[in-house]
């Protein structure tokens, strides 16, 4: 039995994978915060797995968590409100299992791959051979930030330092707005749901939908902003595809859930640009875009990849 | 022995690689136009290497030619005149030696990786493990057109159908110059040779150095092209770093000749917006910047890795 956890600044989603892959169980609770509330919500998450017995005696803990990770170390994990936890190290110390942490994106990229992967072929079982698929999948997540995760034939892509994927911060128009990070028109400006709820300026639970919905009674503030998103995902599909010649991307995070809504107005970017170009209308880009599924465990998935040992994490992971 | 040859539009380098990665000989000749000329060039190359007597019964030949390879054959290589030859076919057939055929960029790449990694390592010998170094390196072309190459572990990373590093086509600004492929703002209207040279519109027989001495002499058109060469080049390193996070981006070319006055102009744009930003800044930009140097035989050198049989071109190779 594998454990992957994917720790989120609300919730905390946890999965038991057997040796053939599937889930064996999964539990949901709420994440505590600060550095105590981060090691005792991993430890709760395993204690809801095995309550049904299928968590006992793990060969493995993976967990993914929204910040920098540099080994098993997390840094400035914002949402947690965690600037340097040795994660790894106290669950490992905690329950005497072996523990790995990854960056969520990354390890939500590796488990979108595998699962997948997974309907074509047992990709998930502790055998899968990762070389017998050669495709290249970029996960595009589309959460509070902008960031994304690239597998090529099963294996994550991390680049020399861990930044590869950090696309949220790649400037598409010189007289864009100014990001957090100090440049200005990123990607995350127009696409990043903390962003467009600034931009937005109107408080609500969910103010990407209701940008849509003013957007859709043709308030121009919100068709502005909704356009942006548009911009911005259109701009990072192309990316991805010219970059690394990703051939699917796969959209989650917290803007998937707007779905068929997301999709029109991407594709309505995407397609006139493809027009214009034969070399772009080749690449057939709309085609190549999938949505994770509302309540997809692919995130708590990948972290149970993680936990197995793939991605070795050699290398630091950068975030902003 | 393994032959390598670089065929440009206007010279064809070649190179016999012993088995040490050594290069035992290299000759330069003109190269001929059409799908005849085409075949002709790669004989005439393979004479010249053996005058010396040193390429005599060669195990493989790889060819690296300026457009789109699939399979064996080329494709709309504008700038040789062939609109479609089995050039590695009919090479074979004339020498009865093995022949691979890649995009000119994406052997570079592979050549420019490998005489890095030689320098360090025996990294050209036949029996060289290509996992040894981790290193993801990229090669950015600024020729006629701009493209990368992408090489990791010492593999090229051609994506799911060989579009990989063709971020030419990426755009940087909504507003910026309509690119030959029907987009606006794309990379390359601002770091193609080609295109400067028509923006620049003075012909002359090397307009983008005649844009730099004319941008010395305080020429306000002339200063414009040059810095916006200079933000189009920062772009296409961002990108290479935050995609990929390539560890080193070496710069080859034609406009690679312009040597410290292309640098100095680059590095003034990526080391301001790097102060602006302290996640940018951590990734130090500016130094992954090398340059290729002159009459450097990355791109032959990169042929005859192809040649070997590194890496496989299963995929076509995409270009504009």
């Amino acid at each position: 039995m594998r454990i992957g956890l994917d720790m989120g600044g609300t919730k905390t989603d946890a999965v038991a994978l057997d040796r053939d892959g599937r889930i064996a169980a999964r539990a949901r609770i709420a994440t505590e915060h600060g550095a105590d509330g981060a090691v005792a919500t991993a430890l709760r998450a395993l204690e809801a797995l095995d309550r049904g017995g299928a968590a006992r005696r793990p060969a493995s803990i993976g967990i993914g968590v929204p910040g920098q990770i540099d080994g098993g170390r997390v840094r400035h994990a914002v949402n947690l409100r965690v600037t340097d936890l040795d994660l790894g190290g106290e669950v490992e110390r905690a329950t005497g299992i072996p523990v790995r942490v990854e960056n969520d994106v990354k390890a939500a990229a590796l488990g979108a791959s595998a699962l997948r992967r997974g309907a074509r072929a047992d990709a998930l079982s502790e055998g899968a051979s990762r070389a017998a698929d050669a495709d290249v999948i970029a996960y595009l997540n589309l959460g509070t930030g902008t960031a994304a995760g690239i597998v090529a034939a099963g294996r994550l892509w991390r680049g020399a330092g861990g930044a590869a994927g950090e696309i949220g911060h790649l400037s598409i128009d010189p007289a864009g707005p100014v990001c957090v990070c100090g440049q200005r028109g990123c990607i995350e400006t127009y696409t990043g749901g903390a962003a467009i709820a600034r931009r937005w300026g109107r408080g609500g639970e969910l103010p990407v939908r209701d940008v849509f919905d003013a957007a859709d009674a043709a308030d121009p503030h919100a068709v502005a902003l909704r356009d942006g998103l548009a911009r911005g995902v259109a701009a990072a599909v192309r990316l991805l595809v010219l970059a690394v010649d990703a051939r699917t991307i796969v959209i989650g995070g917290g803007l998937a859930a707007l779905g068929d809504r997301l999709l029109a107005v991407v594709n309505a970017e995407l397609i006139p640009s493809g027009a214009a170009s034969p070399f772009i209308r080749s690449l057939r880009l709309a085609e190549r875009i999938e949505l994770l599924p509302p309540a997809s465990a692919a995130a708590a998935v990948g972290a149970s990849l993680v936990g197995r040992g793939e991605p070795v994490a050699s290398s630091p992971t950068l975030r902003t």
